[in-house]
């Protein structure tokens, strides 16, 4: 379509202030956090209001444009990066909180909120909201229930789907719907609101979203453990699990991730270690106390080189920034990081670093792995300088054998980050070429023209 | 379709003992545990493995005959009666228990293993199976999962859908689909997991199903409040919520289901009071005395009658069955009991159960209610006799008031029992025609020649 006629009908629909059709907007939308990728859009549109996001969908179902729904653009596998160009509905000034009730334990808040408001607006309530993304300081909720990001609590606590109460969601042909509620229990209906969670943007436009809260836990507590390999740590988490302890986290970074954390903060990180370990724990302060004591002596008998509980918030703090600055620490090794998210069950972690570190040397390549240890939920980094293009195909070589060796441990091509146009090409190998056929099916059913998102899951 | 026809190509395909078209099997698959629904089968099929389902299902899409799933058949919707004849596809031989993992804290079983011996083989390895529908004994995992089902202990441990991993499936086309698996994480593809959990037999058979389990909890305790009227019950369960304990259990009976009860079991409950709350925790034993006790502190201060601690396991199983047995109390009070299922948010529980009553006099019938008090599930129960044809439809139109009563307070239909026949009248209601519209779209996708539980959800 012409750009000119295009900005001129969005225009009348969401107002000439919120469209953007200048080359620097546009070059700025064509990428998001996924390194390689990248797409000019032909708009870039604001709306401001669950109607104007109806009346751009039909619109752009009407001329068969392409829409890709946009939050942060924080997401790891290239789900907002508009392929086939058309508009990039950016949703970030749907950004108000429309409740926090500690009586009924739910916040209900625009898709554009950002985690961290959310989250400190039910810590303001005294209430938890439980999903803590890396990301969590720019991503929003609507981003967030679109991958069904996960985080750093999500043993104990579970992903963003386990929250996720209800949800006001525009469909691709205008319709607006409301899915779920207020409610803990309602089955009316088929689940549109855990199918629309981790939907990637390909079925529908989540405009508002209710959430579950927690009362807010009484006390934190965080330690950590070193150990001489990832074996040993490995070994150290499936008898934590084993012993009856589900702890709120526990993260693991290998030798490569530590030397690169402690090159870029300084925290005084111990750098002969093969692996380290970050637990922690939150609830009652003596059941706390209780789980940190018996998970240090788990690690104290399955070989740890030293354990030591955080004595007070700022070295709990510090340690779990160790643990969210992994990524930013090991880009500085290169120009460009690919972080990839394959994910076992727990007890073939070790396994799973072992062929990673198979692979990585096979390709020559350098991939640092860190992760959430508890769900088995690995982020291989490989570092590694763009123009290189040899390096770069050395790079797609490796994960696809990476992805091939997770499957095969009977694990998935993507724990948390989505699949996106990056992880699409790996989606039959995982479920199969009749489940794809039928989740196409169910594409269609949302999105008859095919504009949501065109080139990701469900294509 | 011919019977003999269809029961002679059905036993090519399970064996002649596993196919059933005597008038004594097709009158006892008629009916399922809701009353006033009955329509007969034309076969009744057995089949003992996964690909038998998908022969049978391949079969009945090309000859365009229904097939009803069913487990055990103890939901109260109606969900297995055979509207428009056909297949009754009965699971109860898929009954194998295919291993429980305390390393990886899963199970998994075959569809027809009912809910309590999935239970008891998880309890034997030291774990617990969180879901605990009243039908327990009886239903199996597979209605479970198809229903998403609640149950006692939903306050705080959730429902079926928070406890499925993966699923084995048979689509009604004959494919068979693995989602998900043995991870805590995994968004590759859309939730079709989450999709088929309470899809209630209309998108296709589950075969296989993996569950989570938890480390299981060191120490249980109960209680039980008597309260002047079921707003000072209801007041009292705000109150426990904002205190920021979030129970196992927090269920109640109103007036009348007491001295049901009562009168049926026996149990030396209190009969002057208007409401009885039953409470329970689980966990670490300090953190469970803890917070019962600060529970009946809390109902103390809301205007308890009485508030007591179950004093051992004997007193605290004894008050559990009066809470169990409230249907089957109900039930010697007439010769037939409509058990529903209206749902709304926690704090509103005392103003819905007031409707209620309010309803049921305008109406001239006896409604009875108890329920799971901290999900606002309600469960009001009507006592008549069904072949008083002017009080089933006093009873019908009662019914639909309550329903549009719990929706005007941000409520559901149904919070636990499912939509089946009986409840698909009122789901354009809950959900606007759009949404319904969807559904159909979807349920399309699965089963393009609409075999699968016709005149169901998703019809
Ligand atoms: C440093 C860093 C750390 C991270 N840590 C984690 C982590 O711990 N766990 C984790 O799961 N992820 C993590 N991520 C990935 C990413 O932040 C998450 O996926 C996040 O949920 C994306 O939110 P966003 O607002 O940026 O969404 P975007 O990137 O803008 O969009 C993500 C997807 O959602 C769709 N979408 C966005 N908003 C909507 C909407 N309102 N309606 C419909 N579709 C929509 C988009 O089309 C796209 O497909 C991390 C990323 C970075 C850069
Ligand atoms: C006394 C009593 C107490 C109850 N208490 C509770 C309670 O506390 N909480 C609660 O949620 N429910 C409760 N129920 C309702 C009922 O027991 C549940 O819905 C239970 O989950 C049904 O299991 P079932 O095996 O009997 O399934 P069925 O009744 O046989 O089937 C239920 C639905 O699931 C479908 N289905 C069954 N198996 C499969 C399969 N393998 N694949 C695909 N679809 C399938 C059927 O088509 C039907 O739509 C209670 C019922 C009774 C009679």
């Amino acid at each position: 379509m012409d750009r000119k006629d295009l900005a001129r009908d969005l225009a009348a629909i969401v107002g000439p202030d919120h469209v953007r059709v200048d080359d620097g907007a546009l070059a700025a939308y064509a990428r998001d956090a996924t390194p390689l990728f990248h797409s000019l859009p032909q708009a870039v549109v604001l709306p401001g209001s669950t109607e104007e996001v109806a009346a751009v969908l039909k619109y752009a179902t009407e001329r068969a444009v392409p829409v890709v729904p946009r939050g942060a653009g924080s997401n790891l596998c290239a789900g907002t990066v508009p392929l086939t160009g058309g508009i990039v509905l950016a949703l970030t000034r749907l950004d108000r909180i429309l409740e926090v009730s500690s009586e009924e334990l739910l916040a209900r808040v625009q898709t554009g909120v950002t985690t961290a408001r959310l989250a400190d607006a039910a810590a303001q309530a005294g209430l938890l909201y439980a999903p803590d993304p890396g990301s969590r300081t720019v991503s929003t909720v609507g981003g967030n229930v679109a991958t069904c990001a996960g985080g750093l609590r999500g043993l104990k606590y579970g992903v963003t789907r386990n929250y996720v109460l209800g949800l006001e969601a525009v469909l691709p042909t205008g319709e607006i719907i409301r899915t779920g509620g207020r409610l803990w229990k309602d089955v009316a209906g088929y689940d549109l609101t855990r199918l629309l969670t981790g939907s990637e943007g390909t079925l529908a436009v989540i405009t508002e979203v209710t959430v579950a809260l927690l009362p807010a836990p009484a006390e934190t507590g965080t330690g950590v453990a070193y150990f001489p390999s990832l074996a040993d740590a490995s070994r150290a988490v499936a008898d934590v699990i084993a012993s009856g302890i589900v702890p709120a986290t526990l993260e693991f970074l290998d030798r490569k991730c530590i030397s690169a954390v402690e090159e870029f903060a300084g925290l005084g990180l111990r750098q002969d270690a093969g692996a380290l370990l970050l637990f922690g724990d939150d609830g009652d302060a003596r059941a706390v106390a209780t789980n940190l004591g018996r998970i240090q002596e788990v690690c104290d008998r399955a070989g740890a080189l030293e354990v030591t509980l955080a004595e007070d918030v700022a070295r709990a703090d510090a340690l779990l920034a160790a643990r969210r600055c992994s990524l930013p620490a090991l880009s500085r090794l290169g120009s460009v990081t690919i972080l990839e998210d394959a994910t076992v069950p727990r007890h073939r972690l070790a396994e799973m670093v072992d062929r990673i570190d198979e692979i990585a040397a096979r390709h020559d390549l350098t991939i640092a792995t860190f992760g959430h240890a508890g769900d088995g939920n690995l982020h291989p980094t490989c570092v590694l300088d763009p123009d290189d293009h040899e390096a770069v195909d050395r790079a797609h070589a490796a994960f696809a054998e990476i992805f091939a060796a997770a499957i095969a441990l009977d694990g998935t091509i993507t724990g948390e980050h989505g699949v996106g146009a990056a992880k699409l090409p790996y989606l039959a190998d995982r479920l199969g070429a009749d489940q794809v056929a039928l989740l196409r099916r169910i594409k269609n059913a949302f999105d008859p023209a095919g504009i949501l998102n065109p080139g990701k899951l469900g294509s």
